[in-house]
């Protein structure tokens, strides 16, 4: 299959630009046997209309079976082989936070927990102390000192927070020192390669002083870490497929993975008319602009049916503004199903459109899961839709004579 | 998914017979809006059939959203995975002429170019000279000497040549000396490996008496080279599949890529009368024959839908004649598609419909796109049709007991 240094290989220049809409979590079930998903319960005349002059079509995120996290979800629709391209743990919690990552950082993931007497965990999250008691035991942890390293300690919500270890030299393979369950104490901090061996002992430090700093303030009386990482070195979204990009999206953590990738952010307000409003505002100085919706996965993660049905609804009404922009092609998916049934993320295939003025038609008039099944796109992988997008937009020349 | 290597091993013997029919650039476009394809507009009572009774389905060459040339797209059909074995610029530029390449044999492609005082190319395809003027400074290049090789210079079209060097010890490895744009000089040519110093310092030597024996031809007053490559050493399809094989195609190129793996070949007259006549001719002696019909490729190249449509028309009504032979399988489809829209190849998956005794019924009654999307056969990528037409020849055995 088609990797990235031979799409890049196969670029050719071209003004045309390329629009990636996302509905956080589009994909979704019936509530009841033969009914609809929430996509094809909504009354949407304009994405329909897309969907009957472009294609239609369903894609996998990693693999058949697994549900991804947002993540995995966006490398894979930026056309990033998601399980070769794993954001680490911490990494993902600074991107959540809108924390900026840079190249000296090493970052965890930590939860305050409760251990006993004897150091036995005994929750591992605290009894899920409030997010303002969270933050003030954050304060507490800034006051570590570290030799020659700049220590970050940020708030995320209960019981989370991510730390930051910032100096030359840090490098990953640094053990956890949560254990995942309770009744044993917090691990010991280990270097798994030699070259950790500083930023593991940097951790041990922080850990033990942690523990001291913590003692009197039970049930959050200790941490526990996870998933040091950093920034990952990856090829470069706007390098591999030669489009001046812009990620356009109202939470950290999307424009977080975007950025990761090395695209430009805009940060946008919490309605859609905002959001549409920046993507008009960047649009003329980009090639490719990712958008992201949230609502959608958010009333998917609530179990509200309804309430997803007239979130995309509302997106529908949006979309002559969309094409008023005149995007070459334009995509219309989810990074991952979130159906109400579950309340959660899941693994099923993520409906998704295209549409350009190369399709080849389907016989698709309407955009849902049972007629993407149709689709003349049919099943695939989430990481061939930016190379479909490219050939569309006539950005990649003849592979061989 | 399964290499050659499983297939192989899973072979078992059979007399059945398969026969690959290639439309070349048979998938097409509507050329407006929910319009049929030069496929679906053709009446096409014969393909019908053999779709009815057969299955169908859409193929993917190289991968989503890559445009295949003339050697993947083939290279495919017979099995191969085209990103693993890819041709050398240089040796497809041979098997189009139908220079017979040997073991010993290092070919280019050649462009004669204009280049000013200083040496920087100004022209990189000379104002495509005349065809006759190309054959005029082929042979002033071909009397060029150098030391322990025979040189071969043959003219291809306009400004476009074939070098080959025949000599013991000529490794791939040479640099092109095209920089591929104009404004600076043709490139030094290097040895990338050690082991292609010998043929790096011959190239150099031809390049460097071209320049001499070109001096006074303004426009063509210099030679670009790229694509250095050797013959592959690669599976033969007649021994990975175990089946003697025979190509019938009127132009070199597909009898090259055919011979390329090891199969005989047959040339054929111009006309579909002759090259039905030369497959009947053959057939006899062949388990396998792969039959290539160039006219719909060059109709969509011209942008001619009706031409395309028609060529397909009259491919139909020589299928009573394919019928007639008996094969146990029988194979239509294109190598890639080449839309008269696009005028030009494209990465739209290909139509195909396999005919054979074991066929699951689809539902499907006619060949085209958008009944092919309903196809028993799905989606799939072109390597996998080879595994397919041995299954339904009773040429492959249970994996695993």
């Amino acid at each position: 299959m088609a990797d990235l240094e031979l799409i890049h290989e196969l670029l050719t220049p071209a003004s045309t630009k390329i629009l990636l809409f996302v509905l956080d979590g589009l994909g979704g079930l019936p509530v009841s046997a033969g009914g609809p998903t929430e996509l094809e319960a909504a009354h949407t005349p304009n994405l329909d209309r897309l969907a009957s002059e472009g294609m239609v079509g369903l894609h996998q995120p990693v693999g058949p079976g697994i549900t991804p996290g947002s993540g995995p979800g966006h490398i894979g629709l930026f056309g990033y082989d998601a399980i070769r391209y794993q954001i680490g743990r911490g990494v993902l919690e600074a991107l959540g936070v809108g924390f900026d990552l840079g190249p000296n950082d090493l970052a965890a993931r930590g939860n305050f927990c409760t251990v006993d007497a004897t150091g036995k965990i005994t929750d591992r999250r605290a009894g899920r102390i409030p997010t303002e008691r969270c933050r003030q035991l954050c304060d507490e942890l800034r006051k570590i000192e570290l030799p020659d390293v700049e220590l970050f300690v940020e708030p995320v919500r209960e019981h989370r927070f991510l730390i930051v270890l910032r100096a030359k030299g840090l490098e990953e393979g640094v053990s956890d020192s949560d254990p995942g369950h309770v009744g044993s104490p917090a691990l010991d901090v280990t270097a798994e390669r030699p070259e950790a061996e500083k930023a593991a002992r940097l951790v041990r430090r922080f850990v033990a002083e942690a523990r001291e700093r913590l003692a009197g303030h039970a049930p959050a009386n200790m941490v526990l870490l996870r998933g040091l990482a950093r920034l990952p070195d990856w090829p470069k979204f706007p390098d591999v497929f030669g489009l001046r990009s812009v990620a356009v999206a109202q939470y950290p953590m999307y424009r977080g993975v975007a950025k990761l990738v090395g695209m430009d952010t805009a940060e946008a307000g919490a309605t859609l008319d905002e959001l549409l409003t920046t993507l008009e505002h960047v649009w003329p100085h980009y090639d490719f602009a990712f958008v992201h919706v949230k609502e959608t996965d958010r009333a998917g993660e609530d179990g509200d049916f309804e309430r997803k049905a007239k979130v995309i609804e509302e997106v529908d009404r949006y979309v002559p503004r969309l094409t008023a922009l005149k995007p070459d092609v334009i995509i219309v998916t989810g990074d991952h199903s979130t159906p109400a049934a579950l309340r959660s993320h899941s693994w099923h295939p993520v409906p998704f459109l295209l549409w350009s003025s190369s399709c080849r038609s389907d016989q698709v008039m309407r955009f849902g899961e049972k007629w993407c099944l149709e689709g003349g796109a049919g099943l695939s992988r989430s990481e061939d839709l930016m190379p479909l997008a490219l050939a569309h937009a006539g950005r990649m020349t003849k592979f061989g004579a």
